[in-house]
């Protein structure tokens, strides 16, 4: 089972992908999207838009995470919600056009989780991340982690407990870094 | 020179083309986007970008005119501004993949050129664009006056005044129904 998590944001779209097996979680690709700095908005659009559907196409996953924003810090403020809402509209057209379906979840259901609060700083939910897909370092920027959590999240979800999801953690094998995954 | 505009809503999104020459102002399309009412929320954006490409392939303007929601009543309201968000990011790609330019104005920008009152009702802009555009009854829903509205601000902007916009709604020749421009 592959779940491909996103973290859309206008400057910058978080990604990450990641794949079960048995009890086993493995990262399968992350990182971010942005387009040229110089470039208009609509074209940093397209450019978030061409790569996520670029990483569809290759990745196949059965499902694309993301985070409900309607409870989202950022939506409390109209100018930031109305930016990110462009983002997200373009993100959710993207898993549409890849015939994808899209599954949601607040902000706090995805920290519970991964963290176990729900109420739990963006560090430690790097921290998690990287414990829970056995990477010898927090994925980063916070975008990649968030991408990756609500991913997690719904794996999480469909195998039952929050539990599950963390006895997966105790893995053999060295681990890897989480730039290794990006593309 | 032609203009699109654009009205995004997530429910329905109202667009309308127009055409000048000299100082006459011509109707070429106009109507409203939606997905079908049992759809998923991505698969509606999906059959607004859909539509919007297509139009935006069919007409070939030189700009696509979108009002800047960063004023806009609904943006005060943070889960509105979102829902917003996500068709007017969808609208924005559509452009930006047509490789049609995009030109924004404040709402009251757009009632002053039309309506020559910032604060305007939508049925005032809704009377003007049949004044306007030499149509027999005024464009209906609202969505559709609104995206004619930003489009004739547009060109009004780009010929210089208001006087001029107001000036060129004399005109010869029997009003046709603006449902006759709808595909």
């Amino acid at each position: 089972m592959r779940i491909f998590g996103i973290d859309p944001g206008s400057r910058r779209t978080g990604y990450g992908c990641i794949e079960r097996q048995g009890s086993r979680h493995t990262l399968v690709v992350c990182g971010t999207l942005s387009g040229p700095a110089q470039a208009t908005f609509p074209e940093k659009l397209k450019a978030i838009h061409a790569g996520l559907t670029a990483l569809l196409a290759q990745h196949r996953p059965e499902c694309v995470a993301i985070e409900d924003i309607f409870h989202h810090r950022q939506a409390q403020n109209p100018g930031s919600a109305l930016r990110l809402g462009e983002a997200r509209g373009v993100a959710l057209l993207a898993a549409a056009e890849a015939g994808v379906p899209v599954v949601t979840y607040p902000p706090a259901t995805v920290k519970l989780a991964v963290v176990g609060y729900g109420r739990a700083e963006k560090q430690q939910v790097q921290q998690m991340i990287k414990l829970l897909l056995g990477l010898d370092a927090p994925p980063s920027p916070h975008d990649v982690a968030d991408a990756l959590a609500v991913a997690l999240c719904h794996l999480q979800s469909s195998t039952g407990t929050v539990a599950q999801l963390h006895a997966s953690r105790s893995r053999t094998g060295t681990p890897r870094s989480w730039r290794d995954y990006i593309p």
